[in-house]
Parts: structure tokens; sequence; C-alpha cells
């Protein structure tokens, strides 16, 4: 997995138990208003506050992923009681470019065909608002991500 | 943390990421169309298959837990590759004797009034469905949870 170096220096705790946890669980809303969550390997935090992961484009949680659809990633680090969340927008992305840089052969039991399997695909998810905690139930910090407005602002103010 | 006999048997492995790992994410839709998540500290799993929370009535994720509000609860044993994803339906419940049934001295830090908080109160989660995998990406199992279907239905059918 890749941390670059961010952009908004809010972002470097963030960054730290995205590098250290890897596995996000993400939560998205279903048409029928339930809310499901999947774990999700995190291939990449870019240094705009963009998310990056593989994800086969017919599976259900990407036919779900409209323009701009709010996602949420769960972290945690549970050794540490580190937990987090992002509350994001998030977008296919078809960039073979993109997938050669990401891909790693640990991902290859889930995508057994890799690169040449038509239905990968990448799923990017712009950070809009991270929140951490080291307990339980108290917010020790809010980091109000704003890394990506200087390439795709989003139609959401910060609290 | 209790754990009870689960009425529904598959619930059983739900039940033993849950004995686990202890601390939940719970994902909620805001009112602005965002997901946002927090940790939780989980008090028990009852035979009827719901999850039950202390929580502070007036913190923001309970001000919108309005009867069968639709939550995501997120579990991980990060050493044991286990994921599990709980959907439910979530209620503030105001009952002395089952606080006093759940209380335990490990969440005073976050309730240090204890029990004479008029701030504190239960937050009960019915599960509608459980999903669960042990690799990424790949759904091993789905226990179809209708552990509340005996006391009290709610209106959703399972996929």
């Amino acid at each position: 997995m890749e941390i670059d170096e961010q952009h908004n220096a809010a972002l470097a705790k963030v960054a730290e138990i995205i590098g250290d946890a890897k596995f996000a669980m993400l939560t998205t809303l279903e048409k029928d208003g339930t809310l499901r969550s999947r774990p999700m390997a995190t291939m990449q935090l870019d240094g705009d506050g963009n998310l990056w992961f593989f994800t086969s484009q017919s599976s259900p949680k990407i036919v779900e992923a409209k323009p701009d659809q709010q996602v949420n990633l769960a972290y945690m680090r549970t050794d540490k009681q580190d937990y987090l969340s992002i509350s994001g927008a998030a977008e296919l992305v078809h960039d073979r470019e993109k997938m050669q840089d990401l891909w790693s052969p640990w991902v290859k039991p889930w995508f057994p065909k890799e690169l040449d399997d038509p239905d990968l695909a990448l799923l990017k998810v712009s950070i809009m608002e991270a929140e951490y905690w080291d307990a339980p139930d108290s917010a020790t910090a809010r980091a109000d991500a704003h890394a990506h407005s200087h390439n795709a602002p989003l139609p959401r103010k910060s609290p």
C-alpha cells in the first residue's frame, strides 16, 4: 500500500491509521434504505486525499456507486484503540495505467485474472471529512479534510 | 460483555466475532446525506438477536435515532481477518433496570456519572441482516438473521 505525503497536514494522523490498518469497512446506503458494509483493501492514500481500492465493477457495491455517492470508510487499530471514520464521495474509475501503478500480488486471490480482468475497476473515495478517536465514544480530534478542494471540490460544506 | 445463547443458530458465528471484537463502528446516515461512523462498545448480544450499547441521548448520533432508524455495525477481528457487517434497526431505550443489568465499571470513563447520568440511555440495534467474511471482498457466508422475527418483526424482507 502507498501512503503519499499529504498536502493537508490535518490528514497526517489519518494517514498513519490507514497505513497501519490497511483494511476498511466500506458502508453504503442501499436502494432499500439499509446500510451495508464490506471489507476493502486500501491500495493508496494519494497526496490529494483520495483513497484507492480495487473492485469488481459488477459487484453489488459498485452498481450503486454513481458519481459522488456518499460512503463511509471505517478503519480500526484495535490494539491501539484507534478508530477512524471517513466520510467521502465514491466513484468508479477506469484507468489502466493507474491500475498498473496500484497492482500488488497480494490482491491476486480476489482478482485472479489480474489486470486482464474486464471486471476489474478502481474505486476512488475523495475524503470529505475524517474523524478519529483513541478511545471509544470520545472524539479527540476532527480533521476537517479539505484535501480535495484543489482538484475536485465537492458540494458539501464542513461542519 | 454478555453474549447470550442465540435462538437463531445462524447467529453463532456472528456472536463469536462480536464477542471477540467487542467494539463496533456504528454508521448512520446523517441529515445532510453523508455517512458517519463512530466506535461503540457492545454491552450485550441478547438471545433475540439484539445488540445493546450505552450512549448519551444528547449526542449527535442519537438525535437521529428515530424508531427503526437503519444503521450498520461493522466488527473486525484484524488478526484473523474476520469482518462482520450487521444491518439493523436502531432505537433508543430508557430502561433503568436494563441499564443496571448491563452496567460495567469499564465504561465509566465515558459515563462518569454512571447510572445517575440523566443523559445516559441505551441504544438497541435489532439485527436484520448479518454478513461476514474471513478474507476481504469474498463473502463466505451470509446469515439471514431473522432473530427478531418472534418478537418484533421489522418491515424488511431478507434478500
